[in-house]
């Protein structure tokens, strides 16, 4: 009747005392005066701290994740929640975070998938990068498949994949993945059309380079973007009154009818 | 380091053992074969089962609060959430619950509060309902507080109101919250202007005087709006593609601008 | 800047005028006096009102899914956020149903999946029921998938599958859907062990021969546990003290270690 | 029939054209190149770049609502829901938001607002912070109320406070908050007994003394922490077996009893 008694939960991220904090047994109080949140969230998810070049790496992610305006189906969903809820913020800005999903935000996990499943093909075939690459995008062409972390629906060309790559290579942390994501555009062109790396697509190149696993590609996006969903909760909340959301509505169903005497009886 | 030894979490609700599960008491399948939903509903709640007005009242309330249509916060929420978000429909569903707060579906719970409050105010000064209600509008008035259960966005008289009234006079579970209700809609109609009693307002009216507290006054709205919001989410999936929402945006913050030196010195 | 002009959201669903409400064509307020909940998600879902025996066959999905005590992962997330978060009850509510993903409450979606497949291998074959079920289970055991439907964590039959199953062939709306968990049931018996068909299985044959589409496998699943849950949140409020439930931790990471210079001078 | 047309969705944070997103005006590639995510933060919320004080406090705050290990709610949460659905995180993440409610990371936005009702009747009457504290102090105690910022279940004294005060006080940003809270520390320990502030108390009065509204207590707190529930969560991807979570359950309901004849005459 009742459950099995409960094994403990293993961890090995975070541990406290009495007068202490530590994760993966660095200090927190240390932490907070000699390190930076980046810093701390490179920290949370590789078991170290990171060099230089990573943590720019990772403030650079977090900032191309920021915040793209109201209009992004995150920060549309937010604010759509925090005007029906104006006394939970936790609600919207989860509601937010619910947004990014296969089609939103999660391009990352699904290209770091894609970089990892091609580079394998490599490693068991001797066949270059830019093959695998190519093998890549006309298999997708076959099968009418999207290409993750290519083109962008409000972007002809993604700012931000420049910068992202340009920091990887100024400290040498661009690998397989870059090289990877770069061949894939290019064959892209020649097979489909042009299709500029997205920031989805080059995030995931970076994230890979650096050793995370796929779901990382939707891990940092959210952990990007809930800054951005925090200010546009406040700013819905500050300068918008409750209930204003308005959706204009087609209805195309059926007409008004008579309910039916079978469901009326079955009361 | 580690958390003390968990207690058992107790549960008067549901239990179960290798071939049984019963709910109060109530064996599962059994009431799978000789009941309805709304009557577990009930019975989760209150923990015994309905009569049939009782019933009845549960399903007018849960039919009353299923839909209405895409345009409400909670169905555009988790259909904003399903454009991004296509293989989850959790997280769409979730999200359509959490924009019920206090401004759309939260009315029930504090229009409860009020009755109660209301209510116990002549318990202590031999007032009359019709006292306590002019009371209660022209404290409204005063402060410039809205009135919980008054008055709606679309609906000039909420055609439920009256229905579910209407079952709970016929099933004699009309009391003293009803009464209130109507006595507040008259004096908001001379104190301030016609403001009919919404769905919310009926439908506190009513778990009041069925004896629940005024969380449910939410909970039911949530548990009737789930069936509407599963709806809206497979006829998202059905007819529209991924990302198609769009968002009308005016910016009106700052023009583009350099970067100050401050900032990059930091990096 | 700002996005395209935005269409109009589409909906075959839910319409309303000043004075009605209508779901698929039929007035609400003639709902709530003449007709169930239960018959109503049935319309919301299938665009007509149901028969007697599909009204009693939902009314049975809902309740069998209604609750399974605190230590199911919907009803422990929902607890858990609400002893940190006793305000807002739509966020302990939501917690609930994201937790009803592949592994809890998701088998129903998957199981349907299998069926729809498995049954679409037959028309293309000549094959019967019987065989393509035993192929079934004989690709899962080679490729070491488990199978949605059977088998459960708690219960060695689960009671609610007789009931289910029951109602179906009392009505004679048990079809191809039934009879193939049944081959299943039994090809598994035979090639891997007594694997019983469980709720999320039953649930998912009778709602293929009811005509729903595998996302309704999880959506039933979802609609019928948010009563569940919305009782054990009141529970939780009612009964216990925030921030009460203790989780047993075992720290295993690395012990207390001094920050490297790199980190500090990054800063 | 249809809602009104939309109005467009003002804001002042994020705008973009083909090849550019501005964040108050800051070109996102640029500070992707010369910032950090923790000076973004500041400015999607104030409008303006911090200097380095308020940089490294932002940081400060972050790291220490970063992570407190899988026994709080928040993460306890979001390894249950992660538990039940492996294939969304967002989904865990979201729940694990969801958790930080009055009880449990929502103590900074209550003791912002402490502190600002506090320090306005300072201002109205001439009395000292310390008179404002003691008055605060004996308010609490006379109505049985708890004081957010002071106390904490797992630290005697929270070891992040001192941090984060030393650093406002090093960048001379300490104000008025903090002045508070120190004196509310002092008064309640003479009133009631020694409650060290913890992190909730420090962040608000640092907060506070930045110049930010109370709903950003609970933001920041947000913020930093779902920095931790994704470590939480894909720590439970890779090292649990879906499902395992087991809760104690201890039930004290009614027995098993047969149903009621009159729940039988109803369907």
């Amino acid at each position: 009747m009742s459950e099995d008694a409960p094994e403990p939960w293993r961890t090995g991220i975070t541990t406290y005392d009495d007068t202490h904090i530590w994760i993966h047994g660095y200090d927190v109080t240390e932490m907070m005066r000699e390190t930076s949140f980046s810093a701390v969230i490179f920290l949370l998810h590789k078991g170290r701290l990171p060099h230089e070049g990573e943590r720019r790496i990772i403030d650079a992610i977090l900032i191309a994740s920021a915040d793209h305006g109201p209009g992004s189906p995150s920060a549309a969903a937010a604010r759509t929640v925090a005007t029906g809820n104006r006394r939970a913020p936790e609600a919207a800005l989860a509601a937010g975070v619910l947004a990014t999903g296969d089609a939103h935000g999660g391009a990352g996990l699904a290209c770091i998938e894609l970089i990892i499943t091609a580079l394998a093909r490599i490693n068991d075939s001797g066949a270059t990068i830019a093959d695998a690459a190519r093998a890549t995008v006309e298999d997708a062409r076959r099968e009418g498949r999207r290409l993750p972390g290519l083109g962008h629906r409000t972007h002809s060309t993604d700012p931000r994949t420049a910068v992202l790559f340009g920091l990887a290579e100024q400290y040498r942390l661009a690998g397989s993945g870059v090289q990877f994501m770069r061949e894939m555009e290019r064959a892209a062109a020649r097979v489909i059309k042009p299709l500029p790396i997205n920031v989805d697509g080059a995030i995931a190149a970076v994230l890979h380079d650096l050793g995370f696993p796929p779901v990382l590609g939707k891990l940092f996006f959210i952990m990007g973007r809930v800054a951005g969903l925090s200010a546009q909760v406040v700013e819905e909340y500050t300068r918008e009154r409750p209930m204003r959301v308005r959706v204009p509505v087609a209805y195309d169903g059926p007409a008004p009818r008579p309910l039916p005497r079978l469901a009326k009886e079955e009361v």
